[in-house]
């Protein structure tokens, strides 16, 4: 299939996983009624969205791309041997598009409500990730990049294990996209978890300077953490 | 097989996601002890009972009548090669019947605790999609629009490939059963989610004056997301 | 395989049915610290475990006894040309004892808290369904028994589709555990949701005399939706 | 495959379960803002969280090392006859040490937020289990027991079931983590939930005395359960 339609397919794909998982944080994790019945789908909710992307539009669109969606997982896959290096530029360049596109119609959503403001010196602000002073939770630098760094490599084990030869076919999806879920589950006090560089820039682009300032370590963390990833599960499974 | 059976299993099938869907946002998003607990089910069951009534209903009718119980899914299907202009009307007919069909029941279950009375000036009442007043967040109808049109063309993009023939057999009730929890999880605070103008339309005549008066855009913005969806997906997949 | 490996099968999944469902409720629904965080699962977990119950029993147990783990599934399968009446007397009296005896447990396990006590003047007393003063939202017998006759037709239907021939092999217990999550999601408040008259039974034994002097409408109603739900099915699908 | 790489997948199994896990509990369970609102995942995202581990584990390393990640479970599975008792050692050396990294890993990130601490006279501290004044919601020793045994039962019966050579292929993993998310819905509030020696191990060591004095229970019952269901599966195939 040529490259073309894989990078539609992985620009359509990535604009699914900002827009849902994004998407609902913004505009659905906090909801209360007047008496402040908590409607809203919270952390857990905003987990699943993340991760339903990501099984839904691998069940979509893995046929053609392979449904990576994310830097980090196209790197990663490139380090165990199962992406050409050729692919990565093309790869990469249609994700970072396909998730600015989705912030760009959440925008316009999320702008039809009277009083939205997105305030970019509040943690977390438009979904986006942050440590420190930006974390939701308020852990660290080291803290934040340690959780990026070691999530990432997990996805990336989870990854390559449930598309081995020797894993049962057509699981795939619904391993890696509750993965990510997983993930979310766990770091979103930490970083409102990236362990996706295209997600993180999406947003930051929007969040403001505060985002953009930090945006670095979600670039580098992620990415190590593929590579970590992929270059494990291929050591241990170096002769099968 | 025959036309009638089909149709039969589309009404069956819209009249299961109505029931449930609307159903658990009726009955059970909002419940709360006498010292304030949450017990109910919020805006992520909700989001999890509309996704399941396609789940169950798609494997257990979808070998019947392909399973769309949905005017949007037929049309995009449709538009995407994939479903003939005779099938249109009657599967819309039946869809539209089906829908209304468990309106009234739900009715008969919701009337049978006291006090309960559907108020055709609140957002959301028994169920109903809106925008603006309407709007459970308060969204405009510019937002409103944009959400119900691009979430549906996603909607559509996850069922042609999840059912394509390079796509694992099997697991497309999955896929398109949790695209649209995925979507019910970003969207309701918006237009409280349709994507389906078979459901918005049944709840609409319980809920009055206000959500008739709004049902035009529950209409149009679904089908033209579907139709655009099928589109997109056809010509992705236009030599394959 | 004969009938009395069925019969320990149906016994043991009944119990896991009761013990995982009900145990939930019980044990987890309800939980706040001191400052009244909600912790507890509320009726969306309590939902996700009884239909966990039987996805998990299903493909444990499925394939020795068929996973009914139900009298209006046995009955409904009967009704639907799918089970001998042979294996009904047999598969009921299992079914029974295995939730009578989770009940036993799950008080064993329940007593160990101090303060524990059973309240047969309360809705919903240790897990049990009622209706009109002993419904969960206060509804009306007539809404009650609405519900669970649908309910469970619907939870038929779902069964002989997903499990039917030309439906895809290996996924029923998906489709069926979570078609019970559903109906959970749905009712918990009309009738704390049985549409399975041994889980009523189980529990109803140790609520008391109310839960007892209900306990009827728990047989009559799943019973009567079971074979409703197993008729429609065998008539649509009569020239198949 | 050769019984280091079996060892190392069990090591990585476990590190994932005990992170995720353990790590969703002491980092995300219990979040509110200012006002209170709940953002925090609560008993039910804890308890998906420890299921997707497995689920998502067990399909990533399960074609490796059979995806144990648990001393009850390689121990039940060698009494239903189906692991060589050659292998018990060094499997369950490999799950502890993989639930210590894991819980290395986890303070590390947990304390990178001010004011962190583990105070070894709360009940849970770091996610540890108990019984008595360490258990969540003070359910006593003979509880804890009863429940720890019962569940890693049924949780034994569910993997022998689901990897039977009669059940469905590759859909194992779904329903053995489900029923692992299942056992938490049912019983955190009882013992925090452990079912499994090597993750208590694992964070009592950071919990302190109280934790590691009641561990003994959180080793001795899970192994008990865990013969129990194995030797039950086994019976009831017994001919089979």
């Amino acid at each position: 299939m040529d490259m073309g339609r894989k990078c539609i397919a992985e620009c359509l794909g990535t604009f699914w996983l900002v827009l849902g998982g994004c998407g609902s944080a913004v505009l659905a994790a906090h909801v209360a009624d007047a008496a402040g019945y908590p409607f809203g789908i919270g952390y857990a909710g905003v987990a699943l969205a993340f991760g339903l992307t990501v099984l839904t539009g691998a069940y979509a669109l893995g046929h053609i791309s392979g449904g990576h969606f994310n830097p980090a997982v196209s790197l990663g896959l490139w380090a165990g041997g199962r992406f050409p290096s050729s692919g990565l530029l093309p790869y990469i360049v249609a994700q970072v598009l396909g998730g600015l596109l989705a912030a760009l119609v959440l925008y316009g959503v999320a702008s039809g409500k009277a009083g939205f403001a997105i305030d970019p010196g509040a943690a977390g602000a438009f979904a986006s990730n942050g440590y420190g002073a930006f974390s939701p939770g308020g852990y660290t630098l080291g803290a934040a990049f340690l959780a990026e760094v070691v999530l990432t490599a997990v996805f990336l084990l989870v990854i390559m294990g449930a598309t081995h030869r020797n894993a049962a076919a057509g699981f795939a999806p619904i391993a890696i996209g509750l993965a990510l879920t997983l993930i979310h589950l766990i770091s979103i006090p930490v970083t409102n978890t990236s362990v996706n560089p295209a997600r993180s820039t999406a947003v930051a682009v929007f969040a403001g300077e505060n985002a953009l300032g930090q945006l670095w370590l979600f670039w580098v963390a992620p990415l190590l953490g593929g590579v970590l990833g992929g270059v494990v599960y291929r050591l241990l499974n170096r002769n099968d």
